[in-house]
């Protein structure tokens, strides 16, 4: 069975740059990824709040967050 | 032939699990992994700031670095 996980980001260059770099790179024979983009639904800030992002690009990964250089807070996201 | 990665750390325990989690999922069919600790030998400081490290644990990866997290300065792994 898979881990599962999930990339949050916001569409912003440093989310689009550890998408295709990091997240690329994961063994996907071992991880399914999902993929969660943030600023479309805003119900999804709230489900990633609570994962405990605090700014786009993160990971989450074997049930800790991996915030990734950084792109954006989830409060300017919110804010857009 | 594989793409080269490069994990920076100090040993921190926020290295320490990026190390656990983000490293180990990594693809090592595709990449070949290799950890610096900038800690044990200050010539590696220099070269980890020369490739664009600011702060550990980092991951050199397609030629970008991609901080995850905070764990500690380079200044401050000079310092310690």
């Amino acid at each position: 069975m898979k881990t599962k996980a999930i990339f949050y980001h916001a569409g912003c260059p440093v989310c689009i740059s550890a998408e295709q770099q990091v997240v690329e790179a994961l063994d996907k024979n071992r991880y399914e990824i999902e993929i969660i983009h943030v600023g479309e639904d805003k119900a999804k800030i709230s489900a990633a709040e609570q994962a405990g992002v605090k700014s786009v690009p993160a990971l989450l990964l074997g049930g800790n967050i991996f915030h990734i250089n950084f792109g954006a807070s989830l409060d300017d996201v919110k804010g857009g």
